[in-house]
C-alpha cells in the first residue's frame, strides 16, 4: 500500500527540535490580536508584512512568523539542528532523496541564519537552520506572566495520506516513535515522533493531506489552559475554541484546540512525559479505543478529523491536497457505522458519543 | 400559566442551608464503591442496608445517605434549620399550605434528630432539621487528603414542570434567587436560589417533574476535578461522564457531571462566587446564549437535558412524573430547530453546536 | 485583667461582612503602583488625593480607599449592614456605649451612602453603612483576569491589648468566634470572628494597639498567590515579601502576608472554610502549638508580631498605642525563652525555629 | 586553587541522566513509612533489607534504593548510559582516571544488569548501567495518583570542596553548566549540570565533602507540593520540613526540602525549563544576589549549607569527609558579616533575612 521513500546513504541531519512555523495569514491585524492579545504570545519584531513571536521561556528568535498573505497556508515547518554544519548535512541528505531544496546562507525570515528548505517527499515544507538571534529569555519576568502564558513551543501536527510511509521517512530522519494508533487490520491512523525528551517534535495524522494539523504551545499548569478556554468565553469567540479542553489518551497531555482567524487550529498543551532513554517504550492504541484521543471518552468534533490548513511549496504555491484511500479514522470510530469502546469487549456498556446523539 | 401556590401566614423556617440527600440506590456494594473508592467520600457509619457518608471540611453527621431499595430514586432534600424551633415552624408552615408531612423527633435517619419531612407543593420530599451528630471535621487531615477530594456538599438540583410557580414558593420559603435563564417571550428555564452565601443550595431546571436532576459536591480548586475525570479514565469508567468538565456560564463554577451506578447525577462543582448582601446582583441569562451552560460554549449533551432520578413521597413510592407544558431549553437551543448565539445578533458567527454536527 | 465594655441595651447593628478599609498613604503615586499594577486591584474612580479599589468579584463601590495623607494611618474599617435602618442602630449602638460618633447622610467617601464612623470602644475607627453605588462586577471579565488576581475583600485584622475584652465586645455587636489562641493558663492571644460564612471578617491579635494588622484580600487557588510572590520577585521587591506564603493552622488558609509602600500589611489569603451553621465547632489552638500560625512549622518573623499600622480618630488624628501588659506571643514562643512543640509532649523533637538559629 | 582532574584520552561515557540512587538506611521500617506512606513512592519488590521504589512516570526498576544498614550513607549515585557498551567506555575512562573501579555483569542491585561502580576523583560513588528491567509506567494510573504524587526522579545534588575541579571533571564527562553561583571576587559557590534536558542531572554544592546534599523528585504542578507540607503538617512531622516551599532563583523551579528519618535531604521540585539545545544560555547569579536560592528572598535555614550525608567507598565504608578552604555560601550572605542585596547597589533597601532577625 506505501510507495517506498528510500533511506540516504548520507548522514540524516542531527534534529534539535521543532522551532518554529511560518504562516501565512490574510489579515495581519485581526491575527496579531489573536496570537498576542488573545494568546499573549511575546512579539520579537515585527513590520507592515510579519510579525516574530515567540513563547516565555524561549530564547531563540522566534517560535512563530505570521506573515501577510492572499492565502491562509503554512510556509515552513523549521527544525533546529546541533550544529552549523548540520544544515549542510540536511541540504545533502533532501538532494539525495530528489527533494526540491533552497538554500539561504542569510535565511529565510529575520533572526534566523544559514538555512535550508526543501519540499520534502511527503509534501511538507520543512526548514533545518542552527544560526539564530538570541533574545531575552522571558523565564522569570512573572511581571509580565499573563495567567494562560504559553512558555514553549511544543510540537507540531501534519496531516499525511500514508502514516507508514510518512513514518518510515522519519524515522531514517532520525526521529523516534513515542505512540501511535492502529487496528487490528494493520492500518495505521496516526503516529507520534520526537526529537527532544518529550512525546513529540511532530506527528502525522491520516487524512487527506499534506496540510498543517496544528502548531502546539506549552502551559506550566492546567489552570493555565483553563484561563485560555475562559478568556475566550469573556471575549465571546468560545465558537473559535474547536475541542477540549481534555486529557489526551496518547501523551497523556492536558490539552485544548482553538482555531486563529484563518482556521489555523492551535493546540494548547500540558505534562506529557519523559522520552529521552533509548529504549523508551512505546504505547500503541487501538483506534476503537474510546479514550485513546480523550482520556476522559469525550468525543472528538468532526472538524478536527476533516479540516487543516494549506502548506506552500517553496515558490509559495499551495501544495495539492491527495485524498487518503487508508480507512479513516472518524469514519470507523464515529457514529452509526463506526464502532468505539470504553472497555474491553465482554463488559456491558460502550460507545460514548453514540449515547450522546 | 402558573397554578399559585399561597403564601401561608405563619412564618418560614429559617433554612441555613442545604444539607443532606437520602437516595435509594439499587445495589449497595456497586455505589459504595462508586462514592467511596471512586469519589473518595468519607464513610460516617454504615450498615448493611445503609451508609452515611460525609464531605471532607463536614461536621455534621452527613451529606448523602444511600440506602438500599428496590427503586433508584430520592427519599428526601434536607435543609438544616436555625435551631430546634425552625422544624416546629417548618411543620406549622407545610400544615398551612396542606401538605403531607410526617415529624419524627429521632428523625428518619441515623445522626439527624428531630426532623419533619413533607411532601411539598412541588411534589418534593423535603426534609427540616437541626439536631446533628457532630463528627470529626477532616479540614486538615491532609494525610488522607486524596487528589480529587470533595470538600463541601454545595447544592441540589430539582427538576419541575413549572419553573415560576416553583421559584415563588422557594422565595416564600426564605431563599433569594441569584441568577435564572429566561427567554424574550418572558418563559423561565431555570433558577438558582440560595440561602447560605452561594449562588445556591437549590436549583430549579425546567422539564418533567418532579424529579431531582443532581446533587452537586466542591472541591478546592479545578484540577482536583480534572483528577476525577482522569481517574475515571483510568478506571475505565469514562463513559459515566456525562458531560464537562467546562465552566459554567450561570454561577461561574468550573463543573463536571457524572453519573452514579443507579443514574443518579452527580455534579463536582467549585469557585462559584459570594452572595450574601441583601442587593446581591440577580444575572439572567438569554436562553439562546450559547455560553449560559458552559462559558466555553461546549454542548450540552440531550441526556443531561432529558433524564433524571424519581422522587419519592413519603410511603416512600415513586412520584408521578408530569411533563413540562412549557417550552423546552433543549428544544429551543438545540439542533436545526433551535437557536442559540456566541456573540450578539449583528455579529457573523453562531451557534457552535450546530458546526459540530 | 479585662475592664469590661458592657452590653449595650439597644439592638446591635445587623451586620453582613467587612466592606472596605479607607487609609492613609503618604505618595499616593507610589501606593497605586503597589495596588494597582503590582497587586491588580481594580479602580472603580480616583482623583488627586484619593483612589477608590476593589477586588474582581465585588459589586459594591470599593474595598479598599488610598487617601493621601501626612501619617500613614487606618481611617476607617467599615462593615456593611443589612439595611438602611441598621446605621441607625449603629449609630444608637455605639452612643449607648458612650462613643463618640458622626453621622454623615451622604457618606464619608465616594461610592458610599448615609454612614456612621464611630470611635469605638477598642479605639478603633469603625463605620457602618448600607447604601453604595453598584458597579461592574468583573467576575466573568477573565480579559482583564489577571495571574494573581484578587478576586474579594476578606477580612481585617486588628492588634488590641485585651483580647478577651475585645472579644466579648464584637461577640455583643453580632460577631461569631470561628478560632481562637489560648494557653493552658489562660491567656488570649488571638481570636478571629465572622459574620459571613467565613473564618472571619476581623481577627484581634494581641498586641500594642489599637493599630491595624492587616487587611486579606483572597484569590480563588493557591497558584494565585505564588504569582503574586514570583512577580514581587521579578519587581525585585521581594524585600516586602514579610511572611509565607503558607498554610495557616488557624483557617487552614493559604496565606502570604506582603507590605505596601507605607508598610501596610496586606495578606493575600484562600480558601478556609464554611462557618455558617450555628454551631459551627470553634477550634482553639495552644499558643505553643508550633503549627498554629502556620501548618508547616515555618516560623514567624519577629517583625509580623511587633509591626502594625496607626489607626485614626475622628479627627485625623493617630490614636496612642498603649502596651500590651498580658503575655506576648512572640515572648512566648520564639527563641531560647520561648517554648513551642510540633508533636505533643513526649516525643522526641520540639521547636522548629530553634533547629534553625 | 585547584589540582586539576585530567581530561582522559579514551571518550567519556554517553549519559542518558541520572537514574536512581541506593542509600543506606539505619531503620528499614521507617523509612518506608517516609517514603511510602508519606511521600507515595511505588514499590517495584523489596525484601527484609531492601526496598525498590520508583516515581510515577518511571519505566526503568527503579529511582531509590533503601538499604538497611548501621550508618546512614550513600552508596551510589546512578546514571544509565546510552548503550551495554557505554558501560564499558566508563569503565576505560575511570581506569584512565586512575579511580578505583568495580564491574558486575548482574548488577550491584535488583533490577540493573551490567553495571561498573567507581571510586570518582571528587569521592564519590558514581553507578553507569545500561540494562535494567522494565517495569510497569504508570503515567496514567490516575486511580492511584495521590494528592502530592512524586513523578520522575530529576536531579542529584554533591557537595564538594572545590566547585571548579569538580566543575571540569564533569564537564569532561560530557556534562554542561545551566547554571552557576559565583562572586566577583572569582569563587564559585555552586554549578548545575545536566545530561538530560533539564536545568540539571546533578549539581555540585560547595562545602565539607564528599557528602550528598539532596536528591530531587519531580510533581506535575505546585499544588502537588504544597499537598506534601500540608501532609507533613498533619503528621505533625512538619519539624522534617527544612526550607521550603519556595521558588528557586537558579532554575526557576518550585521547591521543598524535606529529611528523611535519617537526615538524608529530599527535595521535591516542579517546572523548571527546557535546556536541549547546544547553545542553551547558562545563567550566572551573583552570590550575593538575594533572590539566588529563594527568588522571594526567603532566608535560607543555616542547616541546609552545612548539613549533608555521607557517601560510601566500594567497600561500604564512609568517605571521610574533608574541610572547604573557598569561602562559604552561608558566611558571606548570612546575618552581620553577610551581605546581600535583594535590588541592584543604590536602591534604598537590602537584605532581607537581616531584617528578621
Ligand atoms: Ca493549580
Ligand atoms: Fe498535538
Ligand atoms: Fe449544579
Ligand atoms: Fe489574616
Ligand atoms: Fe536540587
Amino acid at each position: 500500500m506505501t510507495d517506498f521513500i528510500p533511506t540516504p546513504t548520507v548522514p540524516a541531519p542531527d534534529i534539535v527540535r521543532c522551532a518554529y512555523m511560518e504562516i501565512v495569514v490574510t489579515d495581519l491585524a485581526r491575527s496579531r490580536a489573536f496570537y498576542v492579545d488573545v494568546l499573549g504570545l511575546h512579539v520579537t519584531e515585527e513590520d507592515d508584512s510579519t510579525i516574530y513571536l515567540r513563547a516565555f521561556e524561549e530564547f531563540i528568535h522566534h517560535n512563530l512568523v505570521l506573515r501577510k498573505g492572499p492565502v491562509a497556508a503554512v510556509a515552513a515547518f523549521a527544525y533546529r539542528v546541533k550544529s552549523p554544519a548540520e544544515v549542510d548535512a540536511a541540504e545533502a541528505y533532501y538532494k539525495e532523496l530528489g527533494c526540491r531544496t533552497e538554500r539561504r546562507k542569510d535565511g529565510f525570515v529575520k533572526g534566523i541564519g544559514d538555512a535550508v528548505r526543501v519540499e520534502d517527499p511527503l509534501g511538507f515544507p520543512y526548514e533545518f537552520f542552527y544560526e539564530t538571534t538570541h533574545v531575552e529569555r522571558l523565564t522569570q519576568r512573572y511581571d509580565i506572566y499573563n495567567a494562560g502564558e504559553l512558555v514553549r513551543l511544543d510540537h507540531f501536527n501534519q496531516v499525511t495520506t500514508d502514516v507508514p510511509k510518512g513514518r518510515k521517512y522519519l524515522e531514517d530522519l532520525g526521529f523516534r516513535v513515542s505512540e501511535d494508533i492502529k487496528d487490528s487490520d494493520g492500518v495505521s491512523y496516526a503516529v507520534w515522533m520526537h526529537r527532544k525528551q518529550t512525546v513529540h517534535d511532530t506527528a502525522l495524522t491520516g487524512g487527506d493531506g499534506p496540510r498543517m494539523h496544528h502548531i502546539a504551545f506549552a502551559t506550566h499548569e492546567k489552570h493555565n489552559i483553563i484561563q485560555i478556554c475562559d478568556k475566550m468565553g469573556a471575549l465571546r469567540i468560545s465558537d473559535r475554541i474547536e475541542r477540549g479542553p481534555g486529557r489526551h489518551g496518547v501523551s497523556n497531555a492536558f490539552y485544548l484546540y482553538i482555531l486563529d482567524p484563518d482556521d489555523h487550529r492551535v493546540e494548547i498543551y500540558t505534562q506529557d512525559y519523559y522520552t529521552g532513554d533509548p529504549d523508551n517504550p512505546v504505547v500503541t492504541w487501538d483506534v476503537h479505543d474510546n479514550q485513546r484521543r480523550d482520556w476522559w471518552g469525550n468525543p472528538v468534533v468532526p472538524s478536527w478529523y476533516t479540516e487543516a490548513s494549506l502548506v506552500l511549496d517553496l515558490d509559495g504555491n499551495p501544495q495539492p491536497v491527495i485524498k487518503r484511500t487508508d480507512a479513516s479514522e472518524m469514519a470507523v470510530t464515529v457514529g452509526a457505522d463506526g464502532f468505539s469502546y470504553t472497555r474491553e469487549p465482554g463488559e456491558e456498556r460502550g460507545f460514548k458519543m453514540g449515547n450522546q446523539l
